[in-house]
């Protein structure tokens, strides 16, 4: 007696990032507000049964700063799972402690300069305008294109757990999640993917 | 026939960090220079053949700068192993990531209250003075008690790797040593844990 094996495609997994409903530029895909822009995602997301969608907890929570919890349908939950990472289980190669504390070194000494060619131009210019400036570029050189926050680390690990494809267009995510070898896909491009799959 | 094993005690590991050598107020335990101290404390270890000692290549480099290679003698590089961590090879649980950057999140947030500080007071204090204290002040707040180095990585993953006992004064590596369940002892008592040795 033989046993048949259905041929059964393994569901792909999406992980999603807030940008995609937040971000204007972005939304406006699916939808010209972050709520139309949810239901323009999931109407779509609802006829493909191939991918599974998912969102860190703590993301869903930064959207719901967007978002009024009653315009999220009841759909969009059963569509989109809300998942922390296992983050007691996981762990991450050592030699990326060494890039991020390196990384982080570099950037605090940056934050020293800036701070210090502010108190230098004070009787340049006024105040006001120089803690202004100070504080843009201070939060530019220390923050930009690094993780620095929780959700960020969720968004990565979450990917790396579920093995799935990260949509978001955080360069901080986007350099780990190339260190980690995350798929990734701006999500500028993430309707026609989508529909690609509508398509067949 | 009956194979005897030879009843054999399995050798434990310290791995050392050059406040050892280096800073006076250990050091003095073991020599008044620190090439003084290199020797004082080779004579005791080379005593103690239940005792392997490390050193990350780091670590080791640093030590060069107090003490004239020519002053290092053979024996203590036959004692104390250099040994960069298997970096390549190790993990570190992702729990831990969260904490690093929640850590530095709120340290840079400290950074630019400070500069704005410094900015703020100016026209009241001595520009050079403002400067010399905001240098003081930020570094504090950004890089104590944190792992903030490339060497501070090599010791901590070192001492997981080798399962060692890790001695050093450096509160970030402390605190990272507590949190990964690595044994730590200060360097101040590390002459009488030495001696406890050769008492028996």
């Amino acid at each position: 007696m033989i046993f048949m094996k259905s041929v059964k495609h393994k569901k792909d997994r999406v992980v999603l990032d807030t940008s995609l409903f937040v971000n204007p530029e972005v939304r406006n895909d699916f939808g010209s507000t972050p709520a139309e822009a949810i239901k323009g995602f999931f109407i779509l997301a609802e006829q493909i049964p191939t991918l599974e969608f998912y969102m860190p907890s703590s993301i869903f929570n930064e959207l719901l700063n967007f978002v009024d919890q009653k315009n999220i349908p009841g759909r969009f939950l059963a569509i989109v799972h809300q998942k922390s990472p296992s983050k007691h289980e996981l762990s991450c190669p050592a030699f990326l402690l060494y890039e991020l504390i390196e990384d982080i070194r570099d950037r605090i000494n940056k934050g020293l300069r800036i701070a210090e060619k502010a108190v230098r131009s004070v009787n340049k210019f006024d105040e006001r305008e120089i803690i202004q400036s100070m504080r843009k570029n201070y939060r530019e050189a220390l923050r930009e294109g690094i993780i620095d926050s929780k959700e960020d680390v969720d968004l990565i690990l979450l990917a790396k757990e579920m093995n799935a494809l990260l949509v978001t267009a955080d360069h901080g995510a986007i350099t780990w999640a190339e260190k980690l070898g995350i798929r990734w896909l701006l999500p500028n491009r993430f309707k026609d993917y989508l529909l690609s799959f509508l398509e067949k």
